[in-house]
């Protein structure tokens, strides 16, 4: 039983704590949330890892006045148990319940949305420059861990800010110990030394002294600035901060609320940008995910005691398949390079990265290189595949059009995690791709229905002339035994089942849904013509030919309607100079929010009964 | 008359000459270089300032087997000039002559094609790991400019090719001395040291030395880890590099070839990655650019022997209609703030910038951080516009969508450049924003078609209260004069015309041709009705309505028809059950060249009298 945690309704109640109790209260979150986790699943182990800098951050600032922005916002558990949301938090990632990611209209706390890597920086900055403007004094908090920074828009950030002067706080989670090697005994203590008034002086002291080296011509000018900057070096140890205009300070133990709070203090009082480095252990405080925080980054339910996944999934999932495939494919053709932004385990290239090291990159949080990359590799006669989650490769749009589709080289992009994601919600949905990619000229864009689809199709966009997007779901397969590739009709789509009246066109990976439709059709003495579209560019000319021999035409699609494949299709009909009577079924022009797949397709309208409802009325009216 | 320049028909020829040859030739190639982009426009400055460089590039790589990058492009004229295209060199820029830009299909040396910034990096990072691949041996060269290297890609790449150790050189052609201010003799001196063998010698003495510290403790060992960086940091004036894993030469005199060839020749003999930071003049060699380089980066034609503009366009632009009118709302709302990615002068935001100077940002070319700190601005209650080119508002995708649209904040995009612009081509042309912004939720999307219009909308959309895209396109208006911004009915098309028959939609940009199409079709005895547009996002049921009642609805767009405007009528007119005969006409599914508006338009069958015979020969078939 909690003994503290339920007292703390608000950020103020911390403040009024003794050092024990804290102590306490951070045992007590760590067991919440692995207790909530446990059941939702969820992110564990970096949420582990900033308990004491998240009571920290709460008890030297005041965030309804200052402001907190979390980058990729997965690490707020915390945050949100100590910010009024302890009652909802066994609602967390479940349909209706708290968002996993920081949410505005959850809480006046959650001052920025987040999700996607690297954006923190870049929203201080705008909130730090409207605060100058307004003349007010509040600060402005970034939490950044070292991951994201390998993202350029944190860099594009940090240069602007640094330049620009004015005071926002960065403090650099960094539990991986990428960026800095230099954590230990030595560099807290010339991190203490350095930020205490003390140290100041010296250094006031030393500038002085070195301003009075004889200037003899322009080279002992330039020697004396240059063993000041020197000297500067040895003293801090995070010079690659330093020379963009921050100040830092660190590295400090990030499990040390004493150590934190003396760190944050300092920042705060530190005019001009400042970079709070801080150390922490991902995992901290539960032994199966500080042996394993890979493991327990992002998960599903598992005992809590044991730490192991309560039903350990034996169906294959679709990345499952796509790995496999490719390493089946890589081992026949030794020009296939994988590359992944960070995502090794989410996008299955481990297997890959074992067998074929050389050919396995990991770019690190950074798409727009690792499209670029691609490009550079296909331009050399290699074929690379950049496996990527489809919400990420947002990132890389202009890369697409102006490095691979304009110069037509042949990249392939494996599109993890298309359509709808489930839990991690409207920031993680898979839903704007195929409308972003069928605009762009050069381009072909296949839509596997099922994993022996994408076994055939992958392996054809390995032979391809061209850029190729292949996009397939989260989760798992139906389960079919698959066969090698087998030979593929490049841009024709399939003809399911011949019918008449109606024309249902399958696009990609709601099958599950379409398979529905067309029995409850076929219930209502419906048989529909079925095709399976396969092939969103090029579009194959023969589903237009089917489209003007039926009353009507359904397109289901688990993608934005606007501009997506249905959108494609009245393309073509109007261009073939045809006016079929079609209905779109898809993702409506809104975000959508977490929940299981099955109920965000419920709250959307998306299921079989509902569509096949709506067919049946306008059949009727025809 | 040029003495050497004709007989360079290939790299390989530039190996023969002397030194003063070789003086002569950079003569004559600036000379040739100002003559025809006097006549054709272009980019000036950038390119009289890598005359040397390019040479050196040349003389020192044989770039038939090693392989160079340029990034951004436009600094390629003197690599044209000595990679066998002099003949064709008069046709800089023209329809059907050479490209501004690198471009493989016009040379085997243009190993890359280029026109956005900071992707050069990410080519030869993917190049070089191929040739590692493959057991090659040739180098790869990335030429990038300081202001390239604020784009957040290049430090993905940097970071990567840091740590990935293959030998890649990438040239830091430094034109602005933004990045480091050690240039100097000393600096040259360190350079000449630390690249030489005796000093290599000295730093392997020194580490050994270094080594030698007794370790009492591991505080000890620690200092003398810092001390050995401490002395590098002395040494090396380029430490930001240094840390990301790049051995640092330079900085070397980018006007002094010997110089150049020498540093650029230890660069090839350097193993791993190696950055050669090179100071470069813009505008070296002529004086009027010398002195004025900004107005000589991209420019039209002008006296080539005062520099003066031939002709001073008396007509005002899109670009100072947004301008004056933004200025006129900022001295009326103290909110408004403008952000520019490194183009103050493209956008027009000069007068703003002086007007207004704390609520104008120029963060450089990092167009991810600009959208994201303008949602933080929003996020403050201030109104930030972001003004940007169209093509250059493709690197923001997924900031528009996930920190801008998806928490519904006011952003302004002030997108310049929408449609086709002319000479800069390919890389340029504003023809997928349409398409790639209304797919997004809480998108409001205008398309002013002329001046006045501008002026209203852009009133309208710094009140509203989501996130606004406002597209204009380059060039001049048609010289109405301006009121100052009148009533707006929000998401209200126009209907400028009531006909029968035919339905005409005119979206934005492209009214010069609808206007045509009107007036050939009432010739030929059809009056049609003409809508416009406007509102691409919400889309007007009125016109939906206007659809149903005409036998036929023509579309005029200037952008990607795939996703476009039309496409969204297509989609609206399904949803209301409605079944029109639409024809579109927009940008097909290609990539376009450069050449004139006109010239472009007529190539791809968009002028008046093509889609007027097409519409005439589909209504006689009515």
């Amino acid at each position: 039983m909690s003994a503290i945690l339920p007292s703390i309704r608000s950020p103020r109640d911390l403040k009024r704590l003794s050092a024990i109790e804290l102590k306490t209260l951070a045992r007590e979150l760590r067991e919440e949330i692995v207790r909530v986790v446990a059941k939702n699943g969820g992110h564990l182990a970096s949420n582990l890892g900033v308990v004491e800098l998240t009571l920290a951050l709460h008890l030297t600032f005041d965030f309804s006045i200052d402001r907190l922005i979390w980058d990729v916002g997965h690490q707020t558990y915390v945050h949100k148990l100590v910010t009024g949301r302890q009652r909802l938090f066994p609602t967390l990632r479940q349909f209706g319940g708290l968002s996993g990611f920081p949410k505005p209209e959850e809480s006046e706390y959650d001052h920025f949305v987040a999700g996607h890597s690297s954006t923190s920086i870049s929203a201080a900055v705008g909130m730090a420059q409207v605060r100058d403007l307004k003349g007010e004094e509040h600060h402005v908090v970034a939490v950044i861990g070292d991951g994201a920074l390998t993202g350029g828009m944190a860099w594009e950030a940090l240069n602007h800010a640094g330049d620009s002067g004015s005071h926002l706080i960065v403090v650099l989670n960094d539990n991986e110990m990428s960026i800095a090697r230099n954590v230990g005994a030595l560099s807290t203590y010339l991190a203490r030394a350095r930020t205490a008034p003390s140290y100041l002086r010296t250094k006031a002291d030393i500038e002085a002294w070195l301003q009075r080296v004889p200037v003899v011509g322009e080279r002992l000018a330039d020697v004396s600035e240059r063993l000041k900057d020197s000297f500067k070096y040895f003293l801090v140890p995070g010079v690659l901060f330093e020379e963009l205009g921050f100040t830092y300070l660190g590295p400090v133990d990030g499990h040390n609320l004493a150590a934190l709070r003396d760190m944050l203090t300092l920042a705060k009082a530190t005019s001009g940008p400042v970079l709070v480095h801080c150390h922490t252990e991902k995992g901290k405080g539960y032994r199966p995910a500080a042996v394993n925080p890979d493991r327990f980054h992002g998960l599903g339910a598992f005992n809590p005691r044991t730490g192991e996944p309560i039903a350990v999934s034996q169906t294959q999932t679709y990345t499952d398949v796509f790995a496999r495939t490719l390493v089946e494919l890589a081992k026949q053709d030794e020009k296939i390079v994988a590359i992944t932004a960070a995502m090794p385990d989410g996008t299955g290239l481990q297997e890959f990265s074992k067998l074929f090291p050389r050919r396995f990159f990991d770019v690190g949080i950074a798409e727009q290189h690792a499209v670029t990359m691609a490009a550079g590799v296909a331009a050399s006669g290699y074929r690379p595949v950049f496996a990527v989650y489809s919400t990420f490769l947002q990132r890389a749009y202009d890369q697409i059009i102006h490095d691979v589709c304009l110069p037509r080289l042949p990249v392939v992009f494996a599109i993890d995690r298309g359509g709808l994601v489930g839990a991690d919600g409207e920031t993680h949905q898979g839903v704007f791709d195929m409308a972003m990619l069928r605009q762009i000229p050069n381009m072909t864009v296949m839509l596997p229905r099922q994993a022996q689809d994408l076994v055939d199709l992958l392996a054809v966009a390995c032979q391809m002339e061209g850029p190729v997007a292949i996009r397939y779901p989260r989760g798992a397969t139906d389960g079919q035994k698959l066969r090698p590739p087998q030979p593929v009709n490049i841009g024709r789509s399939l003809c399911l089942q011949a019918g008449e009246q109606v024309l249902l066109v399958n696009c990609g990976t709601i099958w599950d849904v379409t398979k529905d439709v067309i029995a409850q059709l076929t219930r209502a003495g419906i048989t529909p013509t079925v095709y399976d579209l396969r092939w969103l560019k090029p579009l194959d000319p023969a589903i237009v030919r089917a489209m003007a021999r039926h009353q009507l035409t359904v397109v289901l699609e688990e993608g934005i309607t606007a501009g997506g494949c249905g959108s494609a299709l009245l393309e073509a009909a109007s261009a073939a100079q045809i006016q079929p009577s079609v209905m779109l079924f898809g993702i409506p022009d809104q975000f959508v929010p977490h929940g299981s797949r099955q109920e965000l397709l419920q709250s959307l309208g998306l299921t079989g009964e509902t569509i096949a409802t709506r067919i049946l009325d306008k059949v009727a009216k025809m």
